[in-house]
């Protein structure tokens, strides 16, 4: 259970089976920073080269292939005071014929409050005005090394993880990666001040952060794709092109689930989903769309009740 | 403002240029009934053959091609107490190398209690026990009269609405129509007390309806998918495959409303929804999935007030 | 087998139930003409609206659903000397962050020289100076009445054929269509002189044409897609978007033809597609995309003399 | 002009910025041999882990980001008189509620008879009898490490090559590839003694081969997607799910292709394509699809002439 606080020196914009940057046994915490997806630090310096730099990767003492890695995000936190979007929706997000219409790609500066929790729009030369949003800070690209030494760029996500930018992932969610090297090899970093659905403009407001999470180890339970659980849902992901694949991968994963941590047939699995699930859009921008499987635990307890 | 008392003696299973069974003027309100999406009414009697069967049509006195339907759902209430859903996920839903683990399909029972607003399990054989629900009654099939002389299945949707299956479609809610025909030619069916998204396993708990509509019309305002308006959102509709393709023209289509009802520049749309947008799934059952864009009033009263 | 000459005098742009022009039985021939994709006839005449309107329908004399409809192509022959194309791809069909670097929509005028089999371009303006292309003329848009009393737009395709713009439909063709109507009702239009795979701008050369075509019935034979047969193949037709769902629906379709066809067990005929299988792409810009499916009868004929 | 004869001792299951195993300098040839996907070297002996394994990968001297690699496949010839493939077509290639009528995944022997040029079915279970088919040899997965120090599996591909399982590439064909690390890193294995369209089993008939290879350097052309040329056409290859993008990504890569290489302004290239351009599908299996875009040199030579 100790308390690590790392500085990161160098990043990386692969999830891979790199050297890792600190050996953490399972129920510790670690206290990290991470630069925005551009490599700029807290201090506005710009560190590393752009494209979602992760920190890490640290090694999970005792986790195997095999295992499932349980990430806690305990504190999700802008650490500087500017964030930046992108002002324009990327053309494979609207209609084909509609891209020639689209204003020019454009970026856009933000003023984040991380006290007040918001975030004001800059730009003087839109409609918008000083645009004030409430902060929802959460990590857009976070994950484990890939299985059969692969080196996933940190553009993209798969069944472990990576640039999944689903605006669930903020302080207080835990998620489960299956692990696929030992020690799992844990990467975070893309720091979003708030997000839309879709991050349909290709970012969120980027932004550094100073981060915490909590490491745990369920040793020999396979998984899949990344599951997780909030205050009020458990949930899968799938990372696929089309949505539908996201969809499919999403929906397989929670039948598993509740197969194997609720006791379900597979019968009762079905009938549940079928008039209870909910899913988010994480992304639909990058190469592989993410979709979010939902559960809400107060219909779980609604079993429990008359099961 | 007439009120209409709608007693339906004939349904059907495409939206088209059928003749219509009454004529309405903007502002008038209609009560009818539906019957359950199998074509079985309030009183358990097979009325009419299965495939989502509509009421209708509506002609809406006025209302010619390049205008706006405007159908506030007043009520939507089952008439019955026993609805019945699928039991087994649609195999396009899960991953194909999952689909020959899929129990078999099956049809499932629910008590309706409307009163209590509940929907109870009553198949005995699952470990969900009498799983009870609370009803959330939403309308799966409506639209109009498509355009060019089709006739559209109520198996699929379009531009001009059909069998969209979201689960935001309850009592309470506005929807906008683009007119393709004169007189609109509102058609409604598919009552579902509840249903999760997606419609994964092919149904809602299917279940015949009372509901009450109020019709009015915006005269030369020309929309391109459906559009709506609940007690915290506006929203965009798109039906399409891939969920991809659902996503796009939705997404367009709440790009065209802001700066058409909004006077929001094309850039100051676009950062707005980059940041701001919400996504629902509707169906990813039928032959179109359906995919909703939204945005938050509240986030709209936000411009008003710094714009 | 009779021979029916026959002039139309209206024309369809949805394949439905429309009002037979002309009454055949199995074995007849018809001749025919068809007037261009935008209503325009061998004389240059603008006599219906755009929209790839079809000659017929035909009523064939016994035609029950569930059978099968076989047409014959017996002649595909422009009726003019000018055609016409589009001239940039649909922004559909190339990378969406490519779409704002398209030259804009031109009309595209082509001599179109009949017997000495050419089309050649008139446009003085390009590079390719009067660029000469042999003509393979071919039927754009072909079908029967879909099932349930859909009138689905000649825009698009489904089971009951429609607009699929395959090259391979052209004179000595035999196509399969599966009969939802009493009759079947078959309709036809939208020649080319020829075409590009894909049908990539949205157009073939667009071309008045007169045609021949024999009908034939397999009473009782019920299929779920558009089969065929050239004289070197057996095809099969699927049309969804996207892409990979043609597939699918044009892949089960040939496994159900070998085995109903050819006696193979499911095994067989997995092996066989397996390793001998070939895809054509018929279009990839209407709403629905075709993938044909196809095997060599010079393969068949080998199982015949080892099996 | 060198020619080198290279003896492969160790494998790799992603395409990266592995140690290479030879230096090689433009012109160069190379004669080398292939396990089968499996790891089979030619004596039958199981030498590597299964999973595409590849030799290399070469350096080729003077390689930079952004030149174009060109590798003419000289010799792709089965090296042993047995190979295999899977028996059963993939559940993504079939209709989803098709699936669960299939048979059994199981493993076939062919006998393969490289001076007969003949493939024989050594399945007696089947109504094939011994089939027969003749052979045609390929490579299925070959290309350069992917930019960003990516390693990627052999089991999908990109812009980079990899796991395409295109029929296209077997000897005579030249191959152009993005380079993106010095010294470009060519790997290649998992030859296939013939395959169907569209890989649909997952495997062509998988074997160990003796290949040679010539490869060659173009000094600061960069391209995006693979391109390469046969004796008939030349093309650009798409990879990416669903097929609609690998025909996006293709359709877009020949575009420019014939700006750049043909000296045609977008417009005639637009044109040209409209109506001579022909796909080919790669695979529909692997993680990726890959659909393949051609234009015949006949074709080419018509505008030369009338240009």
């Amino acid at each position: 259970m100790a308390l690590h606080r790392f500085t990161p020196t160098h990043y990386h914009t692969t999830l891979g089976s790199h050297a890792p940057v600190l050996r953490i046994a399972p129920g510790d915490t670690v206290e990290t920073s991470l630069v925005d997806s551009a490599g700029v630090d807290a201090a506005g310096r710009h560190v590393t080269p752009d494209g979602n730099p992760q920190t890490g990767p640290f090694y999970v003492e005792g986790a195997e292939p095999g295992d499932t890695l349980v990430v806690r995000l305990d504190r999700v936190a802008p650490s500087r005071g500017r964030g930046y979007t992108a002002g324009v929706i990327a053309p494979n997000v609207v209609d084909p014929g509609y891209v020639a219409e689209m204003p020019a790609r454009r970026r856009i500066e933000w003023a984040v409050d991380a006290a007040a929790g918001t975030a004001t729009l800059l730009d003087p030369s839109t409609a918008l005005g000083a645009l004030t949003l409430p902060l929802a800070p959460m990590i857009g690209c976070f994950g484990v090394a890939p299985e059969g030494g692969q080196a996933i760029s940190t553009a993209t996500s798969g069944p472990h993880g990576g640039n999944m930018d689903y605006r669930g992932f903020g302080a207080g969610v835990t998620v489960h990666f299956p692990v696929f090297v030992p020690g799992a090899l844990l990467h975070i970093g893309d720091g979003h001040g708030l997000q839309g659905d879709g991050e349909i403009v290709g970012t969120g407001i980027e932004i550094s952060m100073d981060v915490a999470f909590t490491v745990d180890l369920r040793k020999g339970r396979t998984i899949r794709w990344p599951r997780g659980e909030s205050d009020t849902h458990l949930f899968t992901v799938g990372n696929a092109r089309p949505l539908d694949q996201a969809v499919q991968h999403a929906t397989t994963e929670m039948l598993r689930l509740l197969q194997e941590e609720y006791g379900l047939d597979g019968y009762s699995a079905h009938i549940l989903l079928g008039q209870c699930v909910e899913y988010d859009l994480g992304n639909v921008f990058d190469p592989a769309y993410t979709m979010v499987c939902k559960i809400a635990k107060s219909v779980l307890r609604r079993i429990a009740r008359t099961g």
